[in-house]
């Protein structure tokens, strides 16, 4: 049985030190000690690791860390809204992203050209620098083919761009697969619609990718899922295991509670009950801030995976 | 300016008389007493109004009400997930869900084939039985064109349900389009894959769906948006609005706070940044559970448009 | 087995066929349902009720609410902190609270004198005039006795009040007690620390008052326990029903939530490993704003309740 | 102006380094950020510093953490609630508390003699062996005298005691008062109720103590508050603040939101408008989980007021 200990500063302490603290301390430490575990399972069990995540990590400076994750192969398959996506690239465009307060006059933003997201700031300009370099990506792709999956879309515009720290570059250089199950729901659907407007014939083909991400793993496979905030990025991927016969691990880290019914706040527990992990399954639920906790549990997991020479590239 | 008034109960009270009280409590009550007056609004001053809601939402006893609100037409357009219109399927063919708790077994409820979400379960069964029901419903669609917007295939399919009490019936009868901008996010996604695995040719087209909602109002129109819940209904509904202009009126209900940065928690002043609402809107933004609040705020108002005939086929 | 059933709404419903249809809605709803009925059966059998709440629902219109509970003697016992029993003394004088925003200028609204509590404001003056009329009670009391145990001090202040609307006006005039375990942490802390410098032996012995709150009921006794909100209101009560064997009926409510291990978020499951409450007790945790959830549970039960003739002055 | 930037793990990273990156992920984690640079300031700045905790922290293993706060001088007052108070004691005294999980059958754990909080259980026998330690000590302060303020109660049980990492040994050591506005709030209460019976002169004296923690500062003294968790702890000691004319820094972590208007969940701006915290202080609110933040925060200031010389004893 383990019991509550002491937590102590050491001058110097460092992260791997302070989350293996964190199982002795109580309530959510506990959890993402928990969690840090399960990384480090699911990866010595050779696990297909789906990563999921939301729009708003990606316009956090959590995207140059899935980005490596990436690279490391610590994350199999993505799953993201396309939110997320575009702002990627407009990063990779070298676009930059402001930090203010979550109180803020938003009509004097407005008025500026500002967009918020919690405490962060995205200019207009970035996205009218979005649209100059996504036609002419366009047009390239439509020269290809006329009908394309979510997700080989996504992958040729990874391979057109140039930033390590970049998820969608990492993923096409690392042949991992980004799903996007709602890829008209943010400019992107504005963009393709006036393309197809002048391009009848061209097709985005959601249900030849859902095949895609369905086959991405099998039965006999180890499935793990890290699933950051809610939305359809989470629900997409437990759906992908749950038809590949339940995930062996799972980490859940979001602010949203299982008191609502929501997908967002659903726990590790209830996707018991859908098969979408195995009963025996290693799992955890992480309530908390992403931006905090998901670093925390994932470097410890990364330094002893690195020791035991588990990471790609690493 | 408004004062706070001790709250006394009488006997017999109404709900409308409730929600005024409301307005003089405090806290979330304020904020819901407005979210009614905006709804009130909304419909008073013509806006096209967007309602949206998440899968957990037709899970639960809210389906009937929001079918009913289809057919008052105090919504004009829905966006929802994928989730949500699969059970309303199962519902209209007479499927059954039963009230459980928060706190069971998740592995003998996975033994049984009952399937939990939060307080609510839905058995296998239920799904095998829209597995058949789906089906001959695809084979008549494809026959009609190979090719669809996602908004007409499921108008389509409310045309073949006969409940009042269903949001695909009640939609479909009332010339209500629904969105739902990630079609196989749910067991639609495997149904739709095996289908085309026969009929290559069959393709859902999500960019031409955005075009529909894009086109579904237009700047001069005033617009209102009633986001229950986050994820992409929220956001796909408040994406059009900012396309063409900007929302007159917006009521955001969630359990989701602001302080993650997340859609579901954005609140209706961050929209105003984004020019997702106007400026000088008239916005509320309620905390709490959306089977409790929802209703009361709603049923206030309908009370108040009924008076004043403003309700369709009410 | 209970089923989830489509809400629809009729014309002028009332607030208790509301609550009753909440019963089938799902999630939170079923909870405030549930909860609706415990408040029924402790007093149709007789339990001895602990009614706790917090400092801002007594700024908030509650307070009147709560007043006209006691006198219908649907709480046998209050436990609440001093903060809101400074308020009803305010209130009771003609003081009144005004309603603003949750986001305002917090400098600006301090220049101007005016302390808020979320969107309720309280100005200055009305801290300054419940000094002047503190001060010529606290005299009085002395006369009659030097120490002091809280509930009985309270109880004099009542007395001294002459407003229906008054929780310690009702409390005194119907024999309830008001129990406050930390009556410096407020403006009276000040006053009576002042008032002690002049005269050394006057005493508030809170000890004393433990044997009070203590001797309340006993082990024979039924007892039942409604919480809103947390804090050491909540945890006084449930640690006298522990004392005294257990409580058969809880109610929480609550916006807290168990993950971080507080007490403010702490279950009725969690209270039946302490034996705050017995094992086979009638229990309901209701997640969500008071203000919105509390009258409408209770109101609900006092229509049964009044039906019954079982409210006192009802 | 501050950018986001995107965080990259590199092997071997310390927390230092690591909550240096904080500051430009964003959401929750600029927060935390932001909060260990006021740690820093109100040190350097020589500011009084309050600290606040609830009960559960002290349960949790963050208990041995403030203690090294005390004894490093990072906190000059305590207020804490009583029931923590005597888990601080259990745990001197030997006491064990072992981790579990928040899913659990607790009528079981009920049967077994074990009490939960959240995810750590305490044993009943811990309760006994704290009365046995406990009434020796009773007898001990009353030979000494009869009437006892709450904090100098405290600090000679401190003195009683021999552990390094217990709170009131290092509090009674350093010479830090430690405050606590509701004594009789745990099984305290019960103790020193049946100890009264008795010996009727036996006095605690809560007027007495406000004086105490009142003249702790002054006008003239810089002030700063970190309040972790809600309930009295945090609002006695802002209270103070505002008696002596509002605090310089102020941190608040808690995973409350403002939306209910609790005082769990108030805000550092909403303290602006009270006063408690001066208008051009400098203030940080987190959400989150204090078990995984408040060390992280504190660990970066304490290894830079380390470098300073600015640490007692460390």
């Amino acid at each position: 049985m383990a019991y509550v200990k002491d937590f102590k500063w050491k001058k110097g302490i460092k992260v791997s030190e302070y989350v293996d603290s964190l199982a002795n301390i109580g309530f959510q430490s506990v959890q993402l000690a928990n969690a840090s575990n399960v990384f480090v399972k699911m990866k010595k069990n050779s696990a297909k690791i789906f990563l999921t995540f939301t729009s708003n990590m990606v316009t956090s400076g959590l995207r140059g860390f899935f980005a490596q994750l990436i690279q490391l192969k610590m994350a199999d398959i993505i799953v993201t809204t396309v939110g997320g996506l575009e702002e990627d690239i407009m990063k990779a465009k070298g676009e930059k992203f402001s930090i203010g307060t979550f109180n803020t006059d938003d009509v004097e933003l407005h008025e500026k050209g500002i967009n918020r997201v919690g405490n962060l700031m995205i200019n207009n300009e970035s996205y009218m620098n979005f649209e100059d370099a996504i036609l002419p990506i366009l047009n390239k792709l439509y020269e290809k083919k006329k009908r394309w999956p979510v997700s080989e879309f996504f992958r040729e515009i990874g391979l057109m761009l140039d930033d390590e720290d970049s998820i969608l570059y990492q993923a096409a250089k690392n042949d991992v697969p980004i799903f996007c199950p709602a890829i008209t729901d943010g400019a992107f659907g504005f963009h393709l619609y006036m393309f197809q407007q002048k391009h009848p014939d061209f097709i985005i083909d959601v249900i030849k990718d859902f095949g895609n991400i369905l086959l991405s793993t099998n039965q006999d496979e180890k499935k793990g899922i890290i699933a950051l905030g809610g939305s359809i990025s989470k629900h997409h991927a437990i759906l992908c295991t749950l038809l590949n016969g339940g995930a062996e691990y799972a980490v859940y880290m979001t602010t949203a509670h299982k008191t609502s019914g929501s997908m967002s706040g659903a726990t590790t527990n209830e996707a018991k009950s859908w098969g979408k992990v195995k009963d025996e399954s290693d799992i955890a639920t992480v309530i908390g801030d992403v931006t905090i906790m998901f670093p925390l549990a994932m470097i410890k997991a990364l330094e002893e995976l690195k020791e035991d020479g588990l990471l790609k590239n690493g």
